[in-house]
């Protein structure tokens, strides 16, 4: 075999013990939060049909879709013209019946309408697994990463974005430790509907909201350029940037937010929004649901969340219907987001079923924590006890104590060499791990282990039942 | 968007909450029992460089490797001699640069070799991953299943096998309670070496070994046969079976074992079997670590493990070499397998790196358990309670006590709307829902809530706060 220096595709990572550690607190914390929410978790499989998969978000995400080559002879069934013409794209299908799934949303409402019969709705779901996109990778931008969806399907019920807040509210509240501030930006897209209609523009509705999705990274300016270049009349842009940001009530309000603990119930701007969007049904609407959700969280109060109406807030993905929430910490790019979609399952034959969701990106946050220094020390995740091995002898007499200390459920391991002392200790120190038990001629004499403790310097001498006792504190 | 009916891919499936749970039941369970011995856990991306997969496990299993297709236009790359010939296996390397991981064994060997510099060895990792194998599916056999692997790098100690054998001993006491019996073979590929060494033979070693590799399907006849078939005299086929079967002592031996709860260290079996081998070193060397590790064993004892020396146990794959270790329960394929590999790494450049690792198949044990009904109930892994929803006004009075308990760690929740009440009881019955909670004028002006335990039908008059006391008993 010849020697090949390994290395992994770009956008992809390994994981190490310590990274490990930090990613299965994330993942534990909000799989805790879910189930205290009442939802459960399933699974898809990596592969879905491509057909499963391609147009459901768009030309930009297909082509962000990893696709798996058929097995044996693929090309015995490629299509011939393609192949001719050398033409990639058109070839694709021919070759490639399978590919990974690009969100958890997709593959989760296939699922649904696979086992509609069996599913009790509403239905409370969670899904924690990587996803793959064949995105340019930069900076926190990966091509294998995981995602955290928690849905409601099969209920219209706006307690279910209430729900969602309040989880947000839950995970970040355990995972900051009251260190971080966070904002949690809600909209609702039926508001945006509205602000379309008012000018007369609902059939490049979709283009608008792009645009407006870009507000953060070009501002005004550049978000009442892009409308124009949709064919917009001036005026009518004006105005839709005027509704946006009503009027400057938008930067009033920012100003006074101050109590990250209070959630802000914006009611002068939902009012001021209101008299402009009187003659819009959608327009209404969208505010009737916001005040509905900012109500009722404003009643059973927030733990650490701000909570914020923010009517700039547009979310690109084409499927949302109603509300739209995305989750922010200063400097960092969104660790959450989510909304609610009224056909997500449509495609795959089944209509009318509603539902909203909320997804948090475990990448982005793991950053954020290890920014922000906010791990707890993992302590007891790895080896608490090293018996260090001074030969044949020696290791006779700890094996059965070695075995004592497990089944006592205590991360325990034997040096499995008489290598030198030195060696072994350093092994400790790199593996962290706390207790050293160093056993001689008199130890075994006397059945008192000598025990050092790795963190004080501190030493010891305890019998195993003792030190059972010790470590169980 | 036209309605498309949705499937899997062959091969492929979902996990429904209830699997879900019983999944997560097995991992865990492995998990714990790594942690206790001192392994950590690291994880490797689904995707790796095709060329760090082929040529590690022979053509037959690079033919299971699913290739992902390269992303943008393919084409442009594509070797053009392989697409005019429509040269599939030749066309492949230059349209596909990425493939799925087969195993998790291969991507350890190439994280080893790139952070050999972070690493302290002796290594003890574990990974939970899936896995994916381009095989024809049928029952038990999945195209996407999930390996739970840990393994020992750089010691060449035999105490890690007695850790590894006892290991699998904690895991199926605690999977099977005791309800389940199964038996662990081991044997040593250096005892194979020895025996073929004895007739001659050592160039055919490879062939000879998975030849004996089909005893357990085609018999003593069938082997003989394949044996012969590579060119072996009569003569020496025949001893080279005797060796295996150590002239009838196996099965004497085989009828003699009943106490499951006792090591067999099968003196006998290996006294006769040095015998023969007297005159090679491979096969005393065998015989040796197998006695040490069998010694081991039976002064430590095993909690339920049948451990066993099977002389006819080759396990197929080509990179064992010293110690070889299968599971299995009666009627089932193998559970869990491992052995020593002295030259992993050497494909990527890193040499003389001796290991030692067991895997256990989740699939295969998650159907043994279902299909001897040994898993454990698993209560408040769903809701516990679930309040019914009569209306706005006892939504709200609700709410608070709902959040209440969640604060509590209650895994509980409201029904999204008003529904007839026959619809949310169906729904806390289909959910496996413990507790429901009715709440209606006389509730909400007494303090008092009517709380009904599912499985018994008996309803209580309980405060949020008895009741958090009911549920925390």
């Amino acid at each position: 075999m010849s020697s090949n220096k390994p290395s992994l595709p770009k956008g992809t990572r390994d994981f190490s013990p310590i990274e490990m550690a930090r990613r299965n607190y994330i993942f534990d914390t909000i799989k805790k939060v879910y189930k205290k929410y009442g939802f459960q978790q399933i699974e898809t499989p990596a592969m879905e049909n491509l057909s499963t998969l391609v147009g459901t978000g768009g030309d930009e995400s297909d082509k962000l879709i990893f696709k798996i080559l058929n097995s044996g002879d693929y090309l015995a069934k490629a299509d011939e013209k393609a192949l001719q013409e050398k033409n990639a794209n058109g070839l694709t299908k021919s070759i490639a019946e399978k590919a990974l799934h690009y969100d958890l949303t997709v593959p989760f409402a296939r699922y649904i309408v696979q086992n509609q019969n069996e599913i009790t709705f509403p239905f409370r779901r969670f899904q924690i697994q990587p996803v793959w996109r064949a995105d340019r990778p930069q900076k926190g931008r990966y091509r294998e990463f995981y995602q955290c969806d928690a849905d409601i399907i099969g209920s219209d019920s706006l307690l279910n974005e209430v729900d969602l807040i309040k989880i947000i509210d839950d995970v970040f509240t355990e995972l900051f430790q009251g260190k971080l501030n966070y904002t949690v930006s809600v909209n609702n897209r039926k508001i945006l509907q509205g602000i379309v209609e008012s000018v007369g523009e609902t059939d490049k509705f979709e283009q608008i909201v792009v645009a407006i999705d870009k507000f953060d990274k070009v501002g005004k300016e550049g978000v009442v350029n892009e409308v124009l270049n949709l064919g917009v009349l001036p005026d009518d842009a004006k105005k839709i940037l005027n509704l946006i940001l009503v009027e400057g009530v938008r930067d009033y309000l920012f100003l006074k937010i101050k109590n990250a603990n209070k959630i802000e119930v914006e009611s002068e701007l939902l009012n001021s929004l209101s008299k402009y969007l009187g003659n819009t049904i959608n327009g209404q609407k969208g505010i009737e649901e916001l005040e509905f959700v900012f109500e009722k969280l404003e009643k059973l109060g927030l733990k650490t969340a701000r909570v914020i109406f923010d009517p700039t807030l547009a979310r690109g993905l084409g499927y949302y219907t109603g509300t739209i929430i995305e989750v922010k910490v200063d400097n960092f790019p969104s660790i959450c987001g989510g909304g609610r979609y009224d056909d997500l399952t449509g495609k795959f034959g089944l209509k009318d079923v509603s539902g909203v969701g909320i997804s948090f990106g475990a990448d982005r946050i793991y950053d954020v924590l290890l920014d922000n220094n906010l791990y707890p020390e993992f302590e007891g995740d790895s080896t608490q006890v090293l018996f260090v091995n001074f030969g044949e002898k020696e290791q006779d007499y700890c094996l059965p104590l070695l075995f004592q200390l497990r089944d006592e459920d205590i991360n325990a391991e034997i040096y499995p060499e008489a290598a030198k002392l030195k060696k072994q200790m350093t092994f400790a120190n790199n593996k962290n791990i706390n207790y050293v038990v160093l056993v001689g001629s008199d130890e075994m004499a006397s059945g008192k282990l000598t025990v050092k403790n790795m963190k004080t310097g501190e030493q010891h001498a305890f019998t195993i039942e003792e030190l059972i006792q010790e470590l169980k504190k």
